[in-house]
């Protein structure tokens, strides 16, 4: 069994080959070929454990994620992927889901910029500053030539460590402007991205901000979550999702759905744009809407990839079981 | 994160420790103080991904085991065990799920041996030869001065190699007499443990032959399953049980009570029995039932004892998330 830390990911895989992981994921989910029940979970008063096992047809994984809420000196989110050998069942992996997560999450955003940014975009407003926005920054400027990221959040609390952080990622070329309001955030951004928890939308509900602009949303993931004001969903020339799930449990998609603001049957799944060949016309489509909640079936494609390129680069620590 | 081989869990925990845990574990049980709920699966044509987590008062557990049953060159079943803390849910520990599966079920055997077998019983009847058939008589043995031991499976290919690895853990001054048949198994022996598969009967239907024995049902897990003779239900005196499950999953015990052969209200938890502090009086209760099918709790108890052990004596690979 290999085990995969952190530190072995990072070392064996780029944002842009996770992002061209994500496009390999979203291949497999037009084909249909993959299985991958509802996510499992058990709730023990405020925490939750959840299994979400998908089988490909040549892999399997499980991602165990716990979730406590009230945890103060460690994080609230800690996870594992399992990976499975698709002929015998035997155990090939052992990675730092967390990790993965973040990995991921942020290719799922970085895949998006790519197929829906202009080539020309360079600015960029990330609301949150927790991890998950911070991996949207990563992906984001991974895809595009970006010189200014505005950053807003609530709180201001972590904007420092996560400006530090960011730098010492994708260098110093890139302009970061801690900003003190979501209007001023957006202003004079091509792309905009929210990855918070809120219940309520983050965003100005003024559309001489909103027009224009790619907005990609990976925060709500309940129905009682949203982060996009109401008139995004007037101005909006075209709506993506990654999976149907989107669409049924987020706030930002069932809520303006409910209230008819968008139809059902005007959103287009990733999947069938990627795969398509076709490019998005933004001289025609404006304003773009791209919403993710994730799915088990870009973990275990993304867990394999970083699997087969820790082996062929001899990355990570060989266990007998 | 703490990674436990097999090598490592055998060198920290003694099969009588493991038994010691099964013992905590009923008293758990009894107090309600504990969280699991139905195990968890998804199949994929002949294939099974299960989850079987549990949440107790000081850690959670989730063993992931995969049923592959046309698996030819390696074992059909792959386990692995996921330690999360309590209060924080981060990951304490990874196990190897096969070994500690073998070693919880010899000892949920070993157990109903050290309470329900006569203190003077020294013959010992395996039916099956497969890895759970193994433990089983390490169990068997580690709780009573076993002198001989009789072996039968109906395939004599694996009897070799199971008598070898058997003197090996055992030592020498066991006897193991691999016999023909059930019949012969059985005929001598104090205590009889059935494990194997089987959808029939694999004790002779004869109660010259079963009665005043100590029977131990591994095997059947499902209500098409079944190894006890139908006299046998007649002959006993008391038949106890790990947990409800037992009664209604496996066809040893549902079978029966379909048939009015047994009632339910006469089965016995072993919980109860164990906690009472009662001792079972064999010259009352001749012959003596007990079925297992197993149970997550056993699983979260034993790999929380393996993994206190082993960070105690210092044993097992840390690794960095």
């Amino acid at each position: 069994m290999l085990f995969l830390s952190e530190k072995d990911i990072k070392q064996s895989v780029s944002m842009k080959e996770v992002i061209d992981a994500i496009d390999h994921a979203y291949h497999i989910y037009e084909s249909g070929e993959f299985l991958a029940p509802e996510r499992m979970h058990i709730e023990d008063n405020a925490n939750t454990l959840l299994f979400m096992p998908c089988f490909t047809s040549n892999v399997i994984a499980t991602k165990l994620v716990t979730v406590f809420p009230n945890n103060q000196t460690c994080p609230t989110i800690h996870g594992l992927v399992v990976l499975h050998c698709k002929e015998t069942g035997e155990i090939k992996a052992v990675l730092n889901g967390s990790y993965l997560t973040g990995m991921r999450t942020g290719a799922i955003g970085g895949s998006a910029v790519r197929h829906l940014a202009r080539k020309g975009d360079t600015s960029l407003a990330i609301i949150g500053t927790g991890t998950q926005a911070f991996y949207q920054a990563v992906a984001a400027c991974t895809e595009r030539e970006i010189k200014h990221i505005y950053l807003y959040n609530r709180s201001h609390k972590k904007i420092a460590s996560f400006r530090h952080s960011l730098i010492e990622w994708i260098g110093q070329e890139v302009q970061i402007h801690p900003v003190s309001s979501a209007e001023e955030a957006i202003a004079k951004a091509d792309i905009v991205i929210t990855a918070t928890t809120s219940k309520e939308p983050v965003l100005p509900d003024d559309p001489h901000l909103l027009k224009n602009k790619l907005f990609i949303g990976i925060g709500s993931f309940q129905p009682t979550m949203r982060e996009f004001p109401t008139s995004l969903y007037r101005l909006a020339d075209k709506v993506f999702v990654d999976t149907e799930h989107a669409i049924t449990e987020s706030g930002d998609l069932a809520m303006p759905i409910d209230q008819g603001l968008i139809k059902h049957e005007s959103i287009t799944f990733m999947s069938q744009h990627t795969t398509s060949g076709v490019q998005l016309n933004r001289e025609k489509a404006k304003t773009v809407l791209f919403k993710s909640t994730g799915m088990a079936l870009f973990d275990v494609v993304v867990a394999h990839f970083m699997y087969q390129k820790s082996i062929e680069n001899n990355i990570g620590i060989k266990l007998d079981m």
